[in-house]
């Protein structure tokens, strides 16, 4: 999932929040896609989001990072009621393994657009 | 790529670094295979390397977290020579966009392995 035209989520500048989702998926694959569906449908919708990308492989490991404004949209997004059931059903049905890590951005670069071409990094 | 035994990266603890790294790639795949090989493995013998998980989707997405003990660590990399040609070679050749997020892990929590669960966020 990226946001806005570009296929990488553009969050460019610093102060926020990267939350950082790995996991294994299980051979049960019992109502996943349409929760994963559902779940980016709703995120795109939280106040305080800023954008996601995802990617995986072929044995069954994914990665999605989403971007925040803040701590509090995090914590609003967590305890969402939909996303509630999404995670107990990821503990108990959907994945054998998972780490979940919240970050704060420090520094970022990059080109994601030709008009947006970021300075590199000046450290 | 994972670290250890365990499919994901094992870095549950805090105090530590994520790399994010996104991108877009061109229909160009000359040498990218090879130097992503060449790239994994040179990683895995940096100094405050904790480990890395990558994933991709079938439009040319790609992401990858690496983790790392420090700054230091990280720039000692991003300098590495044979890293060089290859972020030279990305931005010529492999990638229409990328992104590079440099992250202070705040917290973390998940089930990596079964004697491993952490408890739940506390916050």
């Amino acid at each position: 999932m990226s946001s806005g035209q570009n296929r990488i989520a553009e969050t460019l500048d610093t102060d926020y929040y990267a939350v950082i989702f790995t996991s294994i998926r299980t051979d049960d694959d019992r109502g996943y896609g349409q929760m994963a569906d559902r779940m980016v449908r709703l995120t795109s919708q939280m106040p305080g989001f800023l954008g996601a990308d995802s990617g995986g492989d072929s044995d069954g490991l994914g990665i999605t990072v989403s971007y925040w404004k803040s701590e509090d949209a995090i914590e609003c997004w967590k305890a969402h009621s939909q996303h509630q059931v999404a995670q107990a059903a990821g503990k108990t049905t959907w994945y054998t393994e998972y780490a979940l890590r919240v970050a704060t951005v420090e520094r970022a670069y990059g080109k994601i657009s030709e008009l947006a071409e970021a300075a590199d990094d000046q450290r």
